[in-house]
Formats: C-alpha cells, sequence, structure tokens
C-alpha cells in the first residue's frame, strides 16, 4: 500500500519533455525505504541511504544514553520546541566548525536549522522567489548538470531551473569528468541564483578550486546567491577522497550541510549556513513553514562537534569506509561490466555514488532501471539528473548512479546484475555508437538556457 | 542574535491592514522558545507548547530505553531514512485509533506523517495549489474566525484565506462563544477547501454536533476538502473537557493530527487521515519538499497506540492534568482581573488555552502584549488569530491568548501582573464601551468573504 503503482511512462523511442514525467526524489524514497528497512534479496544501490557503519552507529548510541542519563536532557529535546533557528548551542558549534574549515567570518548568527537538508533547500526557494517577487519568473541556474534528483521539483511547476550540461571531459580509460562549460555559462543573462553540489550528486565530482573561484566571483558580480550544497562535502560529513579546493566566503555564499549523511538521516537535521541578513529570513520561512526544527539531532552532535570528535570520526572512520566499499565498487565494476563494450565512470572524488555512462546503451536508462529491478537489484536512471530548461535531451538516458554504500556481497551481487544485463544492451548499438563518447554526448547539447 | 529585533509597527491609532504586518507565528514561536529552556523570571503564558508532565514525560524516556535496549531499533530509527508517507507499522495504529474512536473506514493507506502538523498544512496548501491550478486563485474559508495563527502565512502573499468571523454568543456571566454564523456563511460562493480548528485554537471551543455534521454536508455539496485540525482534539491527545460530538467521515475529509501536544513538539511529527488517493498526492509533496518524516516520534509511539496505553495516557493523566490547569487559570482570572470591569473568556471546552475578550481595552492588544512582555509576562496578542479576506478589523484587537500549560506559580503571578495592568487599561473607555459588548464586536463585521 505505501508504494502504490508507478504511473512512469518512460521509453526509449518517446522523447521526453524537459522534466521528467514523474517524481524522481519520490521513487527514489519509495524505493530507498522498502528494501533498505528489510534486508532482503534485494540489492540496494539506489538511493543517497548512508552507510550503516557500526563504529560511527556507537557513537550516536553513546550520545543518546548520554542524554537520557542526564537529569533533564532528553525530555529538554523531545518536549520544548527548539528556536525557530534552531538551539543556540548547536548554531555557536556549527559556526567554529565553518570557521575552521573554511576560514569564514562566520558566527551563531550566520546558522539556521532546518528539518533536513531537502525541507532547507524549499525554504530557499520560497526566499528567493521572495526577493523575486511578482514582477518576473525565477531562475535558477545550475552549472553542471547533470544535478541532484531533489531539486528537481521542489520550485514546482514551471521549473525555475535553468540547466546548463557540464561537459563530460576524459580523464583516462573509463574515466571522465563532467566538467563546467564556461563559454556557454557566462553568456547566459539573467537568473535569480547559482547553485551546485559539490561533492557533486550524483556524479561524485568535486568542484575545482577555480570553478569554485570563478563561481564565487561571478555570483559576486551578478548580486545572487551561490548555493554550495555540501551534503556529502566538508566540514561534515566530508566524504572527499582527494584534498578539497578552498571554498571562498561572499555575501552571497549559501552552504547547505546536513547531518544525514554522517549516518543521521532518520533525525531530518538540515543546515544552512549564510549572512545573518538571509538566516534571518530562512528562520522566519522556517517558522511558517515548520514551526521549528526537531531537537535530536543538533543534541547528539553539538558536543561531538565542539570537542572535534565529530572531525575525527568523519577522517578517521567515515572517509576510510567509502574510500574503500569505492575502491571495491570500481574493481566489481572492472570484473563485470562488459570488457569490449564502451563504459565510464565519473572521476570518483566522493559521496558515495558512482555515476556510470553508458554511450551505446540500446534502451533508456529508465529501461534498464526496470530491468534491474525485477532482477532485485534498485540503481536509479541517470536521466533524473538532467533537468531544468536548456538541459540537454539526447544524453540523458545513458547514465545510471550506483550508491556503493552497502556490504560487499550487495555490491559484488548488484554489479555483477548489472553486468549481466549490459552484455546484451551494449553489444549492438550501431546509431548510438560515435567514435568520441563525448561527443556524442555533447552534440545533442542545443542552449536553451540564455 | 537569536531572537534579533522585532519589526513589528502596531499602535492603537494605525488601522491595521488585512493581514498582521509580521508573522505573527514567527514571533510567537521565538517567544516561546527564549523563556521555555531557561526557566526565570518571565511567565510564558504564550505559544502553544505543552505541558510537561512528569508521568507522561517518564512514559517518553521508557519508550526510548526501550528502543535503545533493543539491538537495533535505534538504528533503525535514526540510521534509515523512512518511506515518504512514513513508517508502515505506524500508519496503521493511526488508522486503528482513528477506527476506534470516529468509526471511520480508515486503512494503512489512509494516512501520511510529516515533519509536524505545521509542515503538513504547508504540503496541504500546495496539494490545494495544484488542484486549483493556475486558473484562479486559491481561497481556503475559515468558518471560524478567530483561528490559529499558524495558518495566517503560509500560503504566502496574497493570502488565500477568506475568513468568516464565527459571532460570540453570551454563555453566562464572564463566558461568551464563538458560534458559525451560518447566515453569513451559506451565501459565501466560491472556495477549494474549508479549514477548521476543533478544540479551536485560539479559543479552546469544540466544534458542536451540528456543525460538524453541517461543516461536513456542505463540504460535500461544494465538492471541497474539509480540513479538521484536531492537533488538541481526539483521538490524541485528546485535551477536551466535555463529551465530543461524532465526527462524520466523507471522502472531503482531511483530519490534521500531531503528536506534539502529547508532549512530543521536539519530534515534529505530524499526521494527516484523508481518502488514500489524497494521502497519496500528500505523500509526494512530503517527498519532494522534506524528502521523509523523521522516524523518532512514531517508533516511540507505535507501541503505546498499540497496546492502549497512549489512550489511557490521554484520559487519565494528560486530560485531568490540563482541566485542573484550566480551572486554576480560572480562578486566577477571578480573583485577579478587575471585578468591576467587562471581560470575558471563551467557553474553555478543551487545548490549553484562555481566549479572553476586553471589549473596553484602551490600548490595542499588541500593546497589551508588549507592557505584559516588559514586565515579564509573555502572552498571544488576539489580532493575529483574525486574518483573511473578509476578516473583522475591528474587533481584534481587543482578545489575548493564555496558555495555562504551566505551574501554579507561573500561571498565578502571569494573570496577577495581567490585572494589574488591566486596572488602569479598561477603566476609562468610554468610546470603546457599548451596552453589548456582542454588538460591540460584531458590527464592525463587514462581510467581505464573499
Amino acid at each position: 500500500m505505501v508504494t502504490g503503482s508507478s504511473t512512469h511512462k518512460c521509453s526509449q523511442s518517446e522523447p521526453m519533455g524537459d522534466r521528467p514525467q514523474t517524481i524522481g526524489i519520490e521513487e527514489l524514497m519509495r524505493d530507498l525505504a522498502e528494501p533498505g528497512r528489510r534486508p532482503s534479496q534485494v540489492c540496494m544501490l539506489g538511493g543517497g541511504a548512508p552507510a550503516r557503519i557500526s563504529e560511527v552507529e556507537a557513537v550516536w548510541r553513546r550520545r543518546m544514553r548520554e542524554i537520557l542519563d542526564d537529569a533533564d536532557a532528553f525530555e529538554r529535546v523531545v518536549a520544548c520546541y527548539e528556536p525557530p533557528r534552531g538551539p543556540a548551542e548547536f548554531l555557536d558549534a556549527v559556526a567554529a566548525s565553518v570557521r575552521q574549515c573554511f576560514g569564514w567570518p562566520v558566527q551563531r548568527d550566520h546558522v539556521v536549522v532546518t528539518n533536513g537538508s531537502q525541507s532547507a533547500w524549499f525554504l530557499i526557494v520560497q526566499l528567493l522567489r521572495e526577493s523575486c517577487g511578482a514582477k518576473r519568473t525565477l531562475r535558477i541556474l545550475l552549472p553542471r548538470v547533470p544535478e541532484y534528483i531533489g531539486y528537481a521539483d521542489l520550485a514546482g511547476s514551471p521549473t525555475p531551473f535553468v540547466g546548463a550540461l557540464a561537459d563530460p571531459v576524459p580523464t583516462g580509460s573509463r574515466r571522465f569528468r563532467h566538467q563546467l562549460a564556461w563559454d556557454r555559462l557566462r553568456v547566459i543573462e539573467a537568473f535569480d541564483a547559482i547553485a551546485v553540489s559539490s561533492p557533486g550528486n550524483p556524479t561524485g565530482g568535486l568542484l575545482e578550486a577555480e570553478e569554485l573561484s570563478r563561481l564565487t566571483q561571478w555570483a559576486i558580480e551578478r548580486k545572487v546567491p551561490l548555493i554550495l550544497d555540501h551534503a556529502y562535502g566538508p566540514p561534515f560529513p566530508s566524504i572527499v577522497f582527494r584534498s578539497t579546493p578552498p571554498v571562498p566566503w561572499s555575501p552571497h555564499t549559501v552552504l547547505c550541510l546536513s547531518l544525514s549523511k554522517l549516518g543521521l538521516p532518520g533525525l531530518r537535521t538540515g543546515i544552512v549556513v549564510t549572512t545573518p541578513e538571509r538566516a534571518e529570513r530562512l528562520a522566519r520561512w522556517n517558522a511558517v513553514a515548520a514551526l521549528a526544527p526537531g531537537g535530536l539531532g543538533p543534541a547528539i552532535v553539538t558536543p561531538l562537534l565542539r570537542s572535534g570528535e565529530l572531525e575525527r570520526l568523519c577522517h578517521d572512520v567515515l572517509r576510510p569506509w567509502y574510500r574503500e566499499r569505492r575502491d571495491r565498487a570500481l574493481a566489481f565494476l572492472d570484473e563485470y561490466l562488459p570488457a569490449d563494450a564502451e563504459w565510464y565512470v565519473h572521476e570518483p572524488d566522493g559521496a558515495f555514488f558512482l555515476w556510470l555512462w553508458f554511450p551505446t546503451l540500446t534502451v533508456s536508462s529508465y529501461e534498464l532501471y526496470q530491468r534491474l529491478k525485477a532482477k532485485g537489484v534498485v540503481i536509479v536512471s541517470g536521466h533524473y539528473f538532467f533537468y531544468g530548461r536548456g538541459s540537454p535531451r539526447a544524453a540523458r538516458h545513458r547514465f545510471i548512479r550506483l550508491s556503493y554504500a552497502q556490504p560487499d556481497d550487495v555490491l559484488r551481487r548488484g554489479i555483477q546484475v548489472l553486468g549481466h544485463e549490459l552484455q546484451s544492451l551494449l553489444r549492438k548499438a550501431p546509431r548510438f555508437r560515435s567514435k568520441s563518447p563525448v561527443a556524442d554526448c555533447t552534440k545533442s547539447q542545443t542552449h536553451r538556457g540564455r
């Protein structure tokens, strides 16, 4: 009863509109919730659920016991409304963490807590609409499409998103990277905000230092907010496998953080760090839309932030754990995917996804998703991550996202089934084939984002 | 830094527009959060925070320990995303509770869980907008103004709310009741939904059986949803002090429930019970706007719902506790408010508020709020509860809402200060004075809601 039937109508022969025909994030969250709670035969390589890491979970459990052992701490958390902006001691601890990580001049009044990062985004869109007024339609530029599936529908219809494909650039055998296409970006005229995830979701790619710096400069020049989604990035959970570029501060910066990928998605705690004025307006929207954020996430994490334990946990446990998973997943791909066919993996800098590109796939990625699901393997079809006016059409059906936040046997079995399925689907594909997979992907990019 | 400065510009001489000039719910939530966590000299009679009742809190603490003592239950709650609709076992338990309480034919698929009741409302408004389309402006009828402060701003501007003043009808010495004004209501033409809280917030008044039945019939005739906000009502927390009228089911019913007033506001758990089709659409919006609801509220409450312990807790502990508070508060009013001046209390049927009416108040209720706050007593100015196109102007400044979810000494001290303040503010008031306080309030009602 919970899942209901899918109303998807995606097929290879049917060209799709600018937006997915159903709500991708809904399908993803349902797929995620179903098998995640009843470990079964399903290989869950879809969704963005963090891994169950016993060393990390032991810390949450210890903190919960500490809260319960205190005379009144548990009651203060569950039985009281937090301020609309979140508890002051948590705001202080987050600000200190951000100061230390990025050197930004931020204090308590730069921070707002929400019921999850998705809700933070929802509030940010309300704020942008408020600034934009009725005088014109809101436009949010996504300079690095493919971009996070969860943004696609939260701003309603017609979509405010203007998507610009980040060019896939080969970086080695079986590897590529989506790189910002400045030539096309800099001529885009009117927009009210720029938004980008780093590490990217779905790609796992970090923005380069130069990209970050240029985006920041651009936001300053255009006087628009630059929304940086660090759900997987520093200062926490900081699931990144190479040194992260410095993230510059400006009054246009809107940094989105979350406790979810640390391993606390059930506590729905999102965080925004921005100017005090913008934070104040977000807190107001938080009061209107949700009264207040939940208190348990902040209560569990505050002392860990203060003592530095959270930073150590990220650095010494989370990061090596995911890096090892990533390396296993890459090895399984080499082992099980057709050696004689074209397939590429985005440079896996961080988060816990592999973003796979099959230039010669003879069915749509959504059909691949359905075939795999029928065999008990859940992945996410890549087409959902290409959205917004101006984002490319033809390329979108040849990507999938795999999560590697799974035990070895699940990962191996899932990728084995994927490899088996691809044997027949990548083989005969003359009409999709081109000499350069990069050219094949980009040639369909007609830039309608201006 | 968390509170910021108030930007209110309310004065008696300045006529106010149709909507409060600032966001009432934001002010209320800030007032609430500040002193609530640092018990101090402040008498917090504002806000809707539930009481700290040790017998109730002992149950939450016991449940939390049970969850921690289970091998994996805590981790399943904090480390996993729930389905967008909420955990199935909780949906089942809520459906069973509603079946038993109202006899409605509802199952799991009639129920959706959200991050608090406020967020549920936010999603409901999205749903109504979706149904309404771009073809016309959304209109939500509030048949019983004054109505809950928290709705006022969550649907953005221009307000979709059409407010109809429920006539104040004398019911005894110092008592009155806002009663639905059918003559004015039935001629209102176009609207997309009807919404009403029962027990009413701010009034504490229950809808009568005949009112409920007529509203339901009206929703059926007009083919619009009837949104019933039972945040304080049955089946839980059921803070009502007289027998509640039967609540009829129809495919137009949208029942909003919450775990907050049970004493769990920090866990942000709202619930909607409606048709499976509407529940499905709400779950979709929940995925889009919040990914998933938090899991701890459902985890704590599910076994208590199943075993009947929650019902007993409501009936044997919560209800008598609040009833005793109410009686104390009424006694304090008699003791401290000017005996020779006009003041009236809405029939206190339920919730934990007293809704006071001062027909001869010589300052605005907002100025009274400010004066009291300066003396360390926080109440809520009544003007916030009169909103929506068509809701009356003149009467709105002569009401205040008091919460009695407080210990005796706080309640006594707060009402004592209120009484002292009113000595000078109710005495000389010839220009507001009228023979009949009812006529005085209603004469300003120009019905612009049609």
